[in-house]
């Protein structure tokens, strides 16, 4: 091997000259490292190979424009000529989180928050503050009708001669089930001791952790987790704007994006053609820089064209390109405004976006001509490879599927409240869980996967992904076999 | 990271004059480029990728033997001496295309098909007119059975009480499901008037667009698209070669080859080691350029051993190392002589190819030698890696599942003929939809999904995807369900 | 393509001089590349990959301490000098193989086994041999209650009226669905002859060939087959450490790592880093080679740190590593302590490690001491990365779920229970097949899918698989489904 490495070490020497690197590290970081780098090595090699560790914020201000990767203006000056190690991030603003604890003199938090990041990230916390995303945990937990689905998927169900008690899901179950992607609330309830090769060390003892769902509540208040898609302690771009990454709460048959992504020419050019593309580049150049868009081109990230316009601003509030609110619901709707979710109420008094018969709940949902903008900028992303009947074709077919797939959930909603109203099964009518028998768990089936997935398969052109794997075959088998529950269980002996 | 782009720029420098790149490009093409890289940069960036950019078909031509990717022995003049770039393709054969139209003065189709490649592909062409794929979507909507199958999937249910009344499907939808992979028609509706940074412009109305279907029907007659695999504007042989490409339509459950390649050892030495292969190379060489076979070695590819002896031909007609049809129907059987399948009959006059009992309609079907001689083809490719041992084995196995699946399908069929007899359920007895009730999708399902899911995880050895993951625990599970429906259904109260 | 080519030879001859490559292949050896190297092109070529083509076994025995890649300390004379070649596998112990036939005047054997490769591996061999994988045939064929699984399973089913008569399965089929991965017995039947490019040649017939089955049955009676990992004939290290290779046995719904590990951080980093990882070291230091494990990272590889400390010791025993099986089994329990299941007897009298209602059969398994042992030894894993309130939740939910599971797997079985005590299925209180009937099957499905998934998202913490995909969602599902079963088939007229 010592010849590859030799070959490596000059190139990594010359790069090094190029980027005139800056390895400034803090006394206080050398100090963690001391000691980290020997009890948990995977991690400070892993932030060796970051950008944080190479460039100091007073260097990355230096750049241009649109290359520029810090949006503020200033930074503080203890910060501004070290590179961004340990204690820049787990030694700031020891007063505002309530999980700081004294580690060997130096007031240490565990859970970095948006809020750190945001002395140099400050436009994208901010962005980031708007997305639906950072709400993702208040969302459910706020909204009762969603709880009890939760309680549904999650709880307990004990069995008595032929019928099952459900009971409530434990934090433990919430924390790695739901709670996983959409975050956990942080608490701190006091101190633990442990026994270290350092002698007794305490520590912090924090409910619902570990945790990285988008929407964590984090014990300095703030809201989200940027090493959700920014993974620790490389925090790379690179991985941020791979499809992967999306992937792992993006996946399953509810939210099947990253799924549809692989069935569809976007996602083959990536897996083909992806590993000679640059993934590090900002600006980020269609064309240029990459062949194909992944999740984060189409949905966040700066686009320019070979003259260096731009096509696309960042944004890490996502849905500015979204018209519509595709999954997670019932009905597809127009984008709420507030990405806090649970204030909306429909007709029925329900914190729902749509009525049960699929009206939207129009006040709390963006209007026909915001739509129309958020589409214009989105259509924007496809000209740079695509012409405009192209474009316009695919948006008339997402428009018609919204369509057809909202009918198809209103189809199964009549269903459900047959057996609601005649007893059959227990849900609003009887305000029961409206979630938990098997007829009920059919119609969510109908609108949490299926139709979700016929959507999603069509807004992204995975096409394959929405007729046999999770879509309208499902769509229509689904009602045939609500139709025959409701007779087989109308016959069924009192 | 200037340190990165020196060296490879170097590198392309070295590669350019190693290959000779041939820059000349015609006058139309700068033309449309002139716009275009501005309005569309990361097409015409993406073409600049590919071979038809940077090699004029003269050169091309002058390649010996095997190595030649042009299939014709003379180019016309106006041809031959410029890279193959956007007019030469989009603005080809004008008269035959109804969607020509009046581009800024040159007579411009948007639908490239493969009679505009065939004039340095006609090989090629002509294979891919022989292979199944390019009748894709005239299999689909000429033949009235499956024509009803569609209908069952994606038609809209509307509830009426306690059923469900089946509508037509709409064309939107059609084109992005079954069509999507199938291949829609293309139909030209007039011009639109479109307002462009250019000022006001005409553009043809196109029906049945986007689409990239393999069976597409195109506005100047021609069946199929290139793009399907070879993705536009690179129109790369790594690509095509590449298993990701065929995974877009051949992914879900009904079809999953590329979900059983996945889990076999070819698949799997395919993810672990083929950042090293070469998957350019042209012929390709087993051992040498890969080390195992994607779905185009065994296909498609032309394979020749260590002295430059062809192990298999390149054929674009696929099925001629195909003995048997595994998928998309009932009952596996020899494959179709024609693969115009709408035109074939059963005994009872249906367009199947096997009886509902499974008998096979032999005389649309090869015969045992021409069977034999499609095995052997495929063998040869085998043998390539594996001993003879290894190989019979495997065939002998694949030939015992076509038979076992084949019988779980009739146990199934038994079954629905009982449903139907009784009136349990509406099908071919009473000349209803035999696809849109409960009991037949379930039927469906067994054939469509379980058997032959069961028969490519034994044709590809993806063993594991034909046992839990959509094999041989349906296959037996769904006569266990159907036995119980029919049971259920024949006490429901009438 | 030519400065590409030269590119490369200069680097691989770099490579070569450092590396000291060794090419003394055996005369022997040679002899079988003539033929073979013209036949078989692509092994030869795979072969040549290898660092079984590059290193004599004398040479690979002087590295030094963790650096070693043979475990023994001495290798016979014949073989030391020579690279590991085809006669020196294949011809390898011919007295003690079954398969040893005469082939050109050698005497060759097809199925190369752990005894075989014992010569040099043989730490790794005995390690191999407490593995409970090792035992994946024995453990399934000698178990009278899973044979009634893969009987329910696998078995054709005829239909009279409407009945099913289930029919015992193949022996072609067990060999492509259970078997295939869990290994099958190789026989010999004689030998048969063949018409081949060299003359008439007599290979034995091999019955249950080809497999690579983790616990196969050899002809020289050793269990497993190295190449189910280590594929043929590269063998390479790298291929083993990715976890695509654990997914063509560990993906399907029953046993979904793969599938759970893809939605995992760790699997995400993999995903999108991985290119630049060194997947040949060893010892393998976390950080610096690779910065998010693999399958191979947490249950096998030898890891060292910075210093060159070992973090965790190589295992090809993997369980050491492992207090709980999680997966294959009705209720998770502590881990059996011999790799041989079959000897176990739950209270009841069953081959199970535990009582229908989930009490362990403890006397077979591991104690809680043993158990916190290999939880220490994985956590030093964990550590490499995580600090100590990280690694402590991530267990603590783990141990919940599994209790959770267990919870869901007992609300199941009564259900179960019900159904035979009122003969409305016929199971182990009738003396039938426990596993053939609709209700059965869900009963399976709770445990043999949903709770062993469920289980293994919370294993790898690839969450979002553990609700939706294939997990709690269905827990919970399926008991009401159950339920419905119970009264509508209690309804049914006899």
């Amino acid at each position: 091997m010592k010849g590859w490495i030799l070959s490596l070490f000059i190139v990594v020497w010359a790069v090094g000259i190029a980027e005139g690197e800056d390895l400034s590290i803090s006394e206080d970081t050398e100090t963690c490292i001391e000691c980290h780098g020997m009890y948990h090595p995977g991690i400070v090699e892993d932030w060796r190979r970051s950008r944080h560790a190479k460039v100091t914020p007073k260097k990355a201000l230096k750049r241009d424009g649109l290359e520029r990767r810090i949006s503020v203006e200033e930074i503080p000056e203890n910060l501004a000529n070290v590179v961004v190690g340990c204690a820049e991030c787990h030694a700031l603003n020891p007063e505002t989180h309530k999980d700081t604890f004294d580690h060997e003199d130096f007031p240490v938090h565990v859970v970095v928050t948006p809020k750190d990041c945001s002395v140099c990230h400050a436009e994208e916390d901010a962005q980031y503050s708007r997305n639906i995303m950072s709400h993702a945990r208040g969302n459910l937990v706020e909204n009762p009708v969603y709880m009890s689905l939760v309680k549904a998927v999650i709880g307990p169900q004990d069995i008595e001669g032929l019928s099952a008690k459900l009971g409530e899901p434990d934090d433990k179950t919430s924390a790695e089930a739901c709670l996983s992607c959409h975050g956990t609330a942080i608490e701190v309830k006091g101190l633990r001791t442990e026994e270290t090769e350092e002698g007794e060390m305490m520590f912090p003892v924090l409910v619902g952790w570990p945790n990285q769902g988008s929407g964590r509540l984090n014990p300095d208040g703030s809201l989200g987790a940027c090493t959700a898609c920014h993974t620790r302690h490389q925090f790379s771009i690179e991985m941020a704007r791979k499809p992967h990454t999306c992937s792992q709460c993006h996946k399953g048959p509810d939210v099947p994006a990253y799924a549809v992504y692989q069935v569809s020419k976007h996602g083959n050019i990536h897996a083909s053609l992806s590993k000679e593309w640059d993934f590090d580049a900002v600006p980020w150049r269609p064309g240029k820089d990459f062949t194909a868009p992944t999740c984060a081109v189409c949905h966040v990230s700066l686009l320019v064209d070979e003259e260096g316009e731009v096509i696309a601003r960042r944004t890490h509030q996502m849905n500015d390109r979204n018209s519509w609110r595709l999954f997670g619901v019932p009905y597809a709707h127009p984008h709420p405004i507030n990405p806090d979710t649970s204030i909306i109420r429909n007709r029925a008094g329900l914190p729902l976006a749509a009525e049960l018969t699929g009206e939207p709940a129009a006040k709390y949902l963006i209007d026909a001509q915001e739509q129309e903008k958020r589409l214009q900028t989105m259509k924007a992303v496809c000209h740079a490879c695509h012409g405009s009947s192209w474009v316009k074709g695919h948006f008339e077919r997402l428009e018609n599927t919204i369509e057809t797939t909202n009918a198809m959930t209103l189809s199964a909603t009549k269903l459900m409240l047959v057996g609601w109203d005649k007893g059959m099964a227990k849900g609003l009518s009887q305000e029961e869980n409206p979630f938990d028998e098997a007829l009920e768990k059919k119609w969510v089936e109908q609108w949490l996967f299926y139709a979700n997935a016929t959507r999603m398969a069509s807004a992204m052109a995975g096409t394959d992904y929405g007729v046999f794997a999770n879509g309208r075959w499902y769509l229509s088998r689904n009602i045939q076999d609500m139709i025959d529950w409701l007779h087989f269980k109308s016959d069924v002996k009192k």
